[in-house]
């Protein structure tokens, strides 16, 4: 693509560097802001370089946070003893969507994954299990993806907390609703069916 | 969806505004750029806040430009007798990309449309008119987009200049490379009939 402007160029290679924007939507985005007021579009450019400059985690749970502790860790009206390990800040945020779970989080920062070379050593492991020994937890949620890699590191993780009075448990994993029997994998039919409930438990919304 | 930053809520709510990117599409680049440097991070915001502000408009074809003229109308290796009537610089990019192409631009800034309250004032005609008028443009080509408002605008434009020494074309209209007759609207079929050319001109190069 030839482009008119030097400063169109740069601005255009700046969005295509984003995940999923290509050479054409980048030139649309540019072109979009182009139309736009100076101010508006100096606001656009400080709200993300102020979001990476001043943006901190939390020294607990290692969410995002404006301060040194999340907003999450802060609230005095979150169930101290309840702990969900997620993967990451994402998965915090798709949580707190369903404003279903009143309980603290970890952020693991990944999965352990020797195929991408990551260790447990690359993970915020050492300060889950300091988290734990400190007597306030007394449930940790894995919810992590259903993966191989989530599956493995699940495993880790409940051994090395099998030392500490925390009772460990996962997320259910079975048919989504909305889902159809005959489309779902096996391995998942299978395991909805060995890890069946009884019916009244559905009718309980979860206590977390 | 809750953000556990107010940083983060306020870069999301600025890519949102975008066009083609919702909220899920904008967390998603903002958690990319947060992975990023804060150089890298300070040049994308840069790029774009300088190409806003310091961006031109060629004082003759109204295209972008660096300077005062775009690079186009600067270059002396262009053919000043041709010029080719857009809507807008997307579409200078396109026939640039096609490397077919070698006479002027002119930038109308869009097309005639009522419904949309723009009129003939709203769009760079005056000055149109006064680059034919200067004797140097020998041919206008109407490249505007086949559409109600593009053919209006186009008949306005070929009403505006029959008093000058200048021929008007159109771009030619019919199966674009690559179409099945079949799929084709009735228009565009019956118009690409009517308008038939002998076979040779079709091994002929463009003399653009």
């Amino acid at each position: 693509m030839n482009f008119p402007s030097k400063l169109i160029e740069q601005a255009v290679n700046a969005f295509e560097k984003l995940p999923g924007i290509g050479k054409k939507t980048a030139l649309r985005l540019v072109l979009h802001l182009l139309k736009q007021d100076v101010v508006a579009v100096e606001q656009f450019g400080d709200a993300i370089v102020r979001m990476r400059k001043e943006i901190k985690f939390c020294k607990d749970c290692h969410n995002i946070a404006d301060h040194d502790l999340c907003g999450i860790c802060e609230n005095p009206k979150r169930n101290r003893s309840l702990l969900c390990v997620v993967e990451n800040i994402r998965d915090v945020i798709a949580i707190e969507s369903t404003n279903q779970y009143n309980g603290l989080y970890h952020v693991l920062g990944g999965v352990i994954s020797p195929m991408e070379g990551i260790g447990p050593e690359e993970l915020t492991i050492a300060s889950l299990t300091e988290r734990c020994g400190k007597g306030e937890v007394k449930e940790v949620i894995m919810a992590l993806n259903p993966t191989i890699e989530g599956d493995t590191t699940i495993f880790y993780l409940s051994k090395k907390l099998q030392s500490l009075p925390v009772k460990i448990t996962s997320i259910a994993r079975g048919i989504s609703f909305g889902g159809e029997l005959e489309y779902v994998d096996d391995v998942t039919l299978a395991r909805s069916i060995a890890t069946r409930l009884p019916y009244e438990s559905y009718l309980v919304k979860g206590d977390g």
